[in-house]
């Protein structure tokens, strides 16, 4: 897969054991030689799960599955593989995805509905349902309570490292913890490469609260990295509460707006937040990572619109691969938008750098000043648009060589 | 700028003189060395105009002039600078309009309103009104009715050819003549690079009826290579029409569905169909040039959204650089812009070649020929989204590693 992220971790988070999970992967040979990429995990009964699907209008087959069976909210199994995504795969898809929940049904022994799938890698080829299903119960005889770092790697494409994440908080004065997986998309923007990212854990929270708390945290966090992320074909969001630390005392949460889940709700987000960052920095073939600001917009989706307008510009993007501090692209993708923006007041900064205010180059500013800052591994845009008080970030990353013929070549 | 693109016309075509239009170009040091970057067009009395600017929530001092200035419809000059856009350049830039324009009205001995300016190049960086003040009484002495050439040389950026083109009608049994000059864009979309185009006629047509007739070719050509032209700082499009041809017995067109005006718009189409696609040609460091065409849409507009989401897809772009038949990329484009399509009855074709149909890979194909038909210069790509009759068609290329360097060093 060629380079390695500069922004690849040195030594990967250790995620602890969980009560009520257990992970095993495999190398089926779906489409790499020599690396895993199956995955089972297997849950106690009585977990609940909630989750967030891709809004495309070309779903993959194991996404409409997710869909249909989410509304229930009960979970005991998810296989995911990684190689083939069985999207745009008609009728044939839909037989290897109803195959899959079957067997996989027969190894944990609950219902299908009971069993969630998630695919990704290449579109329109069609997934032999005898790879993954022939697997299943030496998977599960093979599942242990620690197997997250393998876990992360079995579902990783052309991610350079496996993304975890992990933290605890208390619920009612009992320590629970997440435990979070991720793997990336092509790109900052994953147009086609799927986003999938699983959390795991012990608290106990009926499956509405658990939506209910899931929906804001992504907003914040994966839906700001990803400009076409939310409608790739099969993006997958999925959180397993398995309640096992009532146990231990934790209640058992049913209404999202309990007091008692205030600090759960802090560490999903932040779980999330590691998790988006660390996909933003494997992001293919990049040099920088760039948090885009927009400050002073009419309304938050107004700022999102622009913050997006500006981290997905391929000229702007280039010009950071090129450490080039040229301001100029910021003000065009700020005027493509086509949300309201006062030329005349619009301010830019680079850093803590003012470049432009009122609608021109500040006064002050020297491009030596942004040419040295240009240089940096970690670069902050912020716009003020001058229009009202609303505001909203997104992360980037650069545009460069490496992306092109990292995609160029992908399945040549 | 590097390398000339592949489709670059052996031998550029020849516009002939038209009556009432006289052209001069000079180099005046704006911002490349060692080559011409100011041209000035004069024409002769009772000359209309019509346009289209760009719809950029931060469009230029010389967009907002022209704007300004489009509604009373006469024209006596055109100034155009390359190496500077005078775009976001505040109080300064107004003024370097203003200026600009006080000094082609000296010239050409006309008010101040019968000037238009455009100027395309870097964004931010005051434009010195001098170096073209100065300039314009040399350039109207110099002023030749048979300098189309130089004339689209003077205003090009990283276009590595010229483009021209020219196109004869009749109205009401007299023989016209449209010609055109036109700048590309660093990008099939141009998102910064600006696009600009100028035509010329001796065809006497009132500026109501000129407008009218610019408005439906310009929405099936340019705005059909350009996903976010609409929205650059500095589009601009002015058409001028001399009405000289009267003197040769041409009538005097009031209104755009006057039935004489039939062969002139069928020509303004052609025209701009031409000049749009040696724009994309012309798109930096590409490869391929790629046609678009969606069908079976619930709408035009729909149509439209869908093709340029494949067509602006990094992934499917840079597919097409590595000559790859990657169609389960057009499928996630598909899916992501947003609109009504059924993804069991989508059909895709690379060329003649049917590659999926009914919601999967076509039983029939074979990869070996996707891949043999990557390998040819100009590529069609047809989707039909199975929900309507409506179609649409853009016109793209591929994204290269050329087309990162030329971006990633644009100003260093």
């Amino acid at each position: 897969m060629g380079k390695i992220s500069p922004f690849a971790p040195k030594r990967p988070p250790h995620l602890p054991a969980l009560d009520g999970v257990r992970l095993a992967s495999a190398a089926a040979g779906i489409r790499y030689p020599g690396r895993t990429d199956l995955l089972l995990a297997l849950f106690d009964p009585g977990t609940t799960v909630a989750g967030v699907l891709t809004k495309s209008k070309t779903a993959s087959a194991p996404v409409d599955w997710c869909r249909a069976h989410l509304a229930h909210g009960m979970a005991r199994a998810l296989v995911v593989n990684s190689g083939n995504s069985n999207a745009f795969t008609g009728k044939r898809g839909r037989e290897t995805v109803k195959l899959t929940a079957q067997a996989a049904a027969a190894v944990a022994d609950c219902l299908q509905a009971d069993v969630y799938i998630a695919s990704t890698g290449v579109i329109g080829e069609p997934l032999d349902a005898r790879k993954i299903t022939g697997r299943l119960a030496a998977l599960a005889d093979d599942a242990k309570a620690d197997a997250y770092a393998d876990a992360a790697r079995a579902i990783m494409t052309t991610d350079t490292y496996p993304k975890l994440a992990t933290r605890k908080a208390e619920i009612d004065g009992v320590e629970i913890t997440i435990n979070g997986i991720a793997k990336g998309a092509g790109m900052i923007a994953p147009d086609m490469a799927t986003m999938l990212a699983f959390l795991f854990t012990d608290a106990a929270i009926e499956p509405q609260a658990l939506r209910a708390s899931l929906d804001p945290a992504v907003d914040e966090t994966l839906n700001a990295i990803t400009i076409d992320g939310d409608t790739s074909t099969s993006d997958t969001l999925l959180i397993f509460a398995t309640g096992q630390s009532t146990a231990r005392g934790a209640p058992r949460i049913a209404h999202a707006d309990d007091l008692r889940l205030a600090g759960f709700r802090l560490v999903l987000h932040d779980v999330l937040h590691d998790l988006a960052h660390q996909i933003v920095k494997d992001g293919e073939g990049l040099t920088k990572f760039v948090t885009v600001k927009v400050t002073g917009a009419e309304t938050k989706g107004a700022a999102r619109t622009i913050a997006k307008s500006i981290a997905n510009s391929p000229l702007v993007k280039t010009a950071i691969a090129g450490e080039d501090p040229n301001w100029g692209r910021i003000v065009a993708a700020v005027g493509k938008a086509g949300e309201a923006a006062d030329r005349d007041r619009l301010a830019i900064w680079l850093g803590d750098i003012l470049v432009a205010k009122d609608g021109e180059v500040a006064p002050d500013y020297r491009e030596a000043q942004g040419a040295a800052y240009m240089k940096q591994p970690e670069i902050a845009i912020t716009v003020d648009v001058g229009v009202g008080k609303e505001a909203a970030t997104i992360w980037a990353c650069d545009l460069t060589k490496d992306y092109i013929a990292i995609n160029a070549d992908y399945r040549s």
